[in-house]
């Protein structure tokens, strides 16, 4: 069913060293036709009988060179499997989730098939690790992709909507990558519902290997559904990217503060920024919003770069929110009691509480902050409420929510739906 | 100095979507081109004054095409910095160790222009990161990608030597992520002669993360130095590989011992050879020679095929050898007393025991393997004595060297000396 990898991997290869070559061999034929027919033109006052008249070889050559490079152009590839396409049953979660199917078939299907002397716990591993690791989360990021693209391009194939999901699930992909390597550093208990994957009977410090399995499942992916078309490397190299920006950023989450010891000289709203556009805006705002536009055929660098402050933008308010919810949202409708202030982090609230603040409310919040005690807890609480902290955030809310209207407004070239309807889903939401 | 890594990323995307169409270009210049010219002669009985002898047209076209066509194939970009010479001073590891200094300070560069608002300490971690682990090995793998490179194509310039030495060191960073992360997964407390980097002051499990960002550094190195390069694509998608391959070892390993139980029937020589090729072999023997094969412009698939046959066994031979000199090498001359027995390692040397070994015999290797005491562990080698491991090992040795030489013998289309000095190299050896 799926072709042997090792045979893949050099088909790859090949087709790369070999293309110059090939345009090498169509320019050269180009040539020789232009030349042959220009010659049979120009010498025939008629007289010599001709099967074909001479100039239709030139325009022959030229149709098979023009479909030769427009296919390799469009990446409109001969081996695309007829089972790859999106359902469109209306339900876009459900056809979203078939497709995760199909790819966890292939990635299973191709670590059986890629050695078989490789013993069957493999393939019996990978598929346990990714239906634990990959489809539990919200899956926004990755649906993002698909009607990102959707708005953009209109109506597009099913074979094409298809290849879209498959980068959203290479972003959910990439997400349980991270959150497998995260809950370890954080030392973390549950994830979505379960235990953490590290925490998972028999798996404990292997899951840093598995997370390096999770990692390269993207570029199996890739290279299955994305070798032959001209998005192969520019998608390839925005993975790359966003996965340093994002270790990046928890770098200087992790190093901001220890879990334990209370250092506001470390904190600042820069700082704060820093981490947030790094560790989440990148991954969960951009991606999927490049993914799409790459996807849609968008080439225009300023657009990209317009794409990239709105998600950054809206990544940082997206985190803001968050902060805000774990000390004042609803624990009935967010699912649980906020840990921020005793996790000692470095929070919105905290460093715009720390901005205002008198020497004697810091010394308060020094005392009390990162406290496994809920009497200091509330001592915390209360100098953010004799701050304002509360009321900075609302003004924070607007302020944003204006900020990015106004740069939606000024998105030209294509549908700035797509981000009118992330900020419209996101806007004073009362959920994490 | 260095070009911001945005614009950057965007001209290597703008490349790859525009190559197709400027092919496109060239062919319909060429055809265009032709046309004109067999039309000039055709028309022309002598008759027409022209500045350019017609036949030149095709042919200043044809070379214009050529050239434009061959620097993309060779790989001759423009935008190569000069400082990216090899020096040539004689000694190969101080040229390598000094494209190391370039690359260090390239990703250093990066960090601080990538983005000005991220703190200095970002910079410096990353500096401190790498000078820790990367160049502190024997650089075998690393090196060989510079001499095999230069045995396939003789001479070559110090541009392409310097960057068959970046993609050697780009092997050395991912054998530096492979042994921060394996490091944890083993508990280990040291390597090369300092603390594991998990194990330094304030590093913890925030090693894993630096692990992703040791991972990255590989995929900036390849996007800076081989973005223009037809080869960008092969030697990605080589790393993709190699790495998967490499943690599906790694995963092997992991679960067939767990350190305290003995448990003979997960051991077998199946299961070992798996465990030696996929986690040692492709990345030390396979990856070091295809990228010098890749790099000198070898296309043949079934060289690659052979490279790897030959790299594969050789692989699992200099494995063997290592098993067998934890046990049976001299410490003085390997400088550490071996701990395969007692840390219940799947190795040859059981393997190869347990094949052969009587019930009574599997009975005192189980009693006695993997405890933490120099008596059970003299027990064991008794069991491997009796069982002829010794000869069996020299049998093993003698076989598989002979085999070698006899894959290298058919070795045609390129070198074999690549491959009988790294032989060579290794044959009888006494140390580890």
């Amino acid at each position: 069913n799926f072709p042997e990898r090792e045979r893949g991997r050099e088909r790859a290869m090949e087709l790369r060293v070999l293309s110059s070559a090939e345009s090498f061999a169509v320019s050269l034929a180009a040539l020789a036709g232009g030349l042959a027919a220009g010659l049979g033109i120009g010498a025939s006052g008629g007289q010599l009988p001709y099967l074909v008249h001479p100039v239709e070889v030139p325009i022959a050559l030229f149709i098979c060179a023009a479909g030769y490079l427009l296919s390799c152009r469009l990446g409109g590839s001969t081996s695309k499997k007829s089972s790859c396409k999106w359902k469109n049953s209306g339900n876009v979660r459900e056809d979203f989730l078939a497709v995760y199917n199909d790819l966890n078939t292939e990635l299973v299907a191709e670590v059986e098939e890629q050695d078989p002397k490789l013993p069957p716990q493999v393939a019996a591993h990978v598929k346990r690790l990714i239906d634990y690791n990959v489809p539990k989360g919200k899956l926004n990021r990755g649906i993002t992709v698909v009607e990102a693209m959707e708005a953009i391009r209109g109506a597009s194939s099913p074979e094409l909507t298809w290849r879209a999901a498959a980068l959203g699930w290479c972003i959910e992909w990439l997400q349980a990558y991270f959150l497998v390597a995260d809950d370890i550093m954080d030392a973390s208990e549950t994830r979505r519902g379960q235990l953490c994957w590290y925490k998972v009977d028999g798996i404990g410090m292997n899951a840093i290997n598995d997370g390096i399995l999770l990692e390269m499942h993207i570029y199996s992916v890739l290279r299955r559904h994305f070798r032959d078309d001209p998005l192969y490397v520019p998608i390839m190299e925005l993975f790359h990217e966003v996965t340093l920006q994002t270790a990046t950023g928890q770098f200087l989450d992790l190093t901001t503060a220890e879990p334990d010891k209370v250092d506001f000289s470390r904190f600042s709203m820069d700082t704060y920024v820093n981490i947030v556009v790094y560790k989440t805006a990148f991954y969960t705002f951009y991606l999927p919003i490049a993914c799409a536009m790459l996807l849609a055929g968008i080439t225009d660098k300023k657009l990209f770069a317009k794409a990239r402050e709105i998600c950054v933008l809206m990544g940082t308010y997206f985190q803001v929110q968050d902060d805000y919810l774990d000390c004042y949202g609803d624990p009935a409708v967010i699912g649980k009691v906020g840990t921020d202030i005793r996790d000692n982090k470095c929070s919105w609230l905290i460093n715009t509480c720390l901005a205002v603040a008198t020497p004697a409310q810091k010394k308060e919040l020094e005392a009390n902050y990162a406290r496994h005690d809920a009497r200091c807890e509330a001592k915390v609480k209360a100098v953010f409420e004799a701050c304002g902290v509360k009321q900075a955030f609302h003004k924070y809310e607007e302020e944003t929510a204006a900020k990015l209207r106004n740069l939606i407004d000024q998105v030209d070239g294509m549908p700035p739906t797509i981000f009118s309807q992330l900020l419209k889903r996101i806007y004073r939401r009362k959920k994490q």
